[in-house]
């Protein structure tokens, strides 16, 4: 199909989904789970296509993203019926008042309508967006990346079996034949029939999206997070949330980029840490991190003397950008100046300088003595997450289900006329 | 000053005004109030060589919005006061958990930062607007039209006067030196230091910012507003509401443009809906409602043919296109098809019919028997009002102070790191 064709069929599809009832949408939701794990031989021979072709063509890193097995299948199924076990997001009363003109005035929650996300290689996100969308009511436009396409395409058709055979209609779920870069264009000019566009993917897709979208958008993911050492920290608290902030899972997000570490400090406290994310690491034959040092830095500890652009860099790699600051007021400017506002931590045992990170920096999530690898939807309970926003309208944070949802206005009268 | 000067210094303000408290916030405002008072003179001066220029190039309303006088700016100043008195929307805990992990989530509301406003002649909307980007803590650029230029820099220097006085940062409030399109243009484009555009004015200005605007916009205020009276309607009810939708104030976006009549009672509504919107106002000596039929209203009574396209325009004057169909069910798809998703009503006595409306029309206020004249802030207790937004992203309806804000996730914790 064309990706006109696809635009029309999902606004067409729109006002189906947004009357199905909480029963409705989990009844569907467990059908395409169902289909996923009945047609999983299926699935697995388009994505060994897509193996075959990836091979020898990306890192063994994107290969792993790539690859599916019936254990995966089994989880993409599971991670579905999840989502169906969740509170329903629409239909909720936000707030409900009876005016000065005696008129009964309801926010309601509704569905977005059409949800466009453009993501790149793991098929997982085929099913989970998709589920994510249809249990707030939302028609989804997937387009994946080129690399999944066999792949995300025999997902999406198993899922819409599941629907066809449990008597839903397929086309609340459609995914984009076209995976060049016209077909990701439509989707960022269809206004009228994109109601809202998540990029879910590296710094250069979100920006051609912000760039060049004229349908609304949320900008995802991009995590330049800061770890501030002040010089009221519980030293060993700091050195063990900085070791899990950079090291437990350096690609994501919400992984430290960059360390600012207070001055006071900073003589009795960088050979520590230059132990724990270097000397400790080789020792247990782990990879050590590279630590890029300012100046100041690098007076007391040796390393790769920073640049000026690694404090602007998402590493998403064994690499931690380290800057002396004279306190927590240097801290929260050069965060103003840096980051991504994604997440960043203060430690410290000092109130007032607490108070003070948390009030002046600006992200979606700021932390006092906890990692930054905690912004996630699970871990902030919304029960699942369609993306991290870093943007600062409609949602920010963690995105999860009641992020998916607009809201309207029902007003009950007997008669009343405006004076 | 040049568009990228003010915008510079309108990101520098931002951190300063966002930490303001609301004692701070108001006393600000109060002042901003009383320099408008203190300074009307050289207020009116100005508003005077406007209106010299304006004369003769422009309609009579549109001196009337452009002018001036005491009064006027009496009102505008006891506006600005009435902001003060709203409730603080800035630092709300908006939910409150301790997670899994033991961490203390809250979700805080926090200014969004920059708001460019875009807007037309009238010269009191620049007060308004910037008290209540102030109120909510954040920092304003507002950008007239060119035939209010010297009246809104004259509001603007006075109320900048009253914060120097009271001993805050003017800089809170910026005012576009550039009315032409390249000054608009480039509060479009201002990615990193606009975070928040919002167009008011026609329909023009409005599909300009969609088309153009990289930084995030909200739409504002089109209304092609219906009224669908049903089979089981009140007809007096009806009528009342019909007559206040379309000729209390006509020009206003939330004027009904389109009235649908339920075939089964059209022969015996039709007439009654031509006595008052025609012959009474002509006995009254009042400008009659211009009636726009379809076939099937054009057999019963007389008026005007329609066309298609007068289902799809805001005459926002003494014209009502009416179409006649044959149940609730159509009435929605009439909406869905041709209205702006701004105000539309039902009149029924009949609950399932007016579920039905309520359920199937997506629109951002949904009306079971009262006048589409009622979508505003102040009538929805919301105290005041930016505009009205008509898209499903972040804010849908009227836009209060707290539409104004963001959220920011604060999470404190006693060491904790991902496992």
């Amino acid at each position: 199909m064309t990706t006109q064709e696809i635009l029309k069929d999902a606004k067409n599809a729109k006002s189906y989904l947004a009357t199905l009832g909480a029963v409705e949408k989990n009844k569907a939701l467990c059908a395409m789970a169902d289909a996923l794990e009945t047609e999983y031989d299926s699935i697995l021979a388009e994505n060994a296509l897509d193996l075959d072709a990836a091979r020898g063509t990306v890192s063994d890193v994107m290969l792993d993203r790539l690859m599916l097995d019936q254990a995966r299948i089994k989880a993409m199924a599971d991670g579905i019926r999840e989502v169906a076990a969740l509170p329903d997001p629409v239909g909720r009363i936000l707030t409900q008042r009876t005016t000065a003109d005696g008129l009964m005035l309801k926010k309601v929650s509704v569905p977005i309508g059409v949800i466009a996300i453009i993501y790149e290689s793991r098929p997982n996100v085929t099913s989970d967006a998709a589920a994510l969308c249809i249990k707030s009511g939302n028609v989804c436009i997937l387009r994946g990346g080129k690399e999944a396409y066999r792949s995300s395409h025999a997902i999406v058709n198993a899922m819409k079996n599941g629907l066809t055979k449990a008597g839903f209609r397929a086309d609340i779920i459609q995914i984009l034949d076209d995976t060049t870069r016209t077909g990701a264009a439509e989707l960022m000019k269809a206004s009228g029939y994109v109601d809202l566009l998540i990029p879910r993917g590296g710094a250069g897709l979100i920006r051609s999206c912000v760039e060049n979208a004229t349908v609304p958008c949320i900008e995802t993911g991009t995590g330049i997070c800061t770890v501030y050492v002040d010089q009221y920290a519980d030293q060993a608290k700091a050195l063990g949330i900085i070791e899990n902030a950079k090291t437990q899972r350096p690609s994501v997000c919400n992984a430290e980029e960059t360390l600012l570490v207070s001055r006071d400090i900073a003589k009795e406290f960088l050979p520590k840490l230059k132990k724990v994310l270097v000397d400790d690491r080789i020792a247990a034959g782990r990879q050590p991190v590279e630590l890029r040092l300012c100046q100041e830095a690098l007076a007391i500890i040796p390393g790769t003397p920073a640049t000026e652009k690694d404090f602007d860099t998402e590493f998403l790699d064994y690499i931690l950008a380290v800057k002396v600051v004279s306190c927590v007021k240097e801290a929260a400017e050069h965060i103003a100046q840096h980051s991504t506002h994604h997440s960043e931590a203060i430690i410290t045992e000092n109130k007032e300088n607490a108070d003070y990170f948390t009030a002046h920096v600006d992200s979606a999530a700021v932390y006092v003595n906890a990692s930054t690898r905690f912004t996630d939807g699970g871990k902030f309970g919304l029960g699942c997450e369609m993306g991290i926003s870093t943007q600062r309208l409609h949602a920010r944070g963690p995105m999860g289900l009641e992020e998916l949802t607009s809201y309207k206005y029902v007003i009950t009268g007997n008669g009343q006329v405006r004076k």
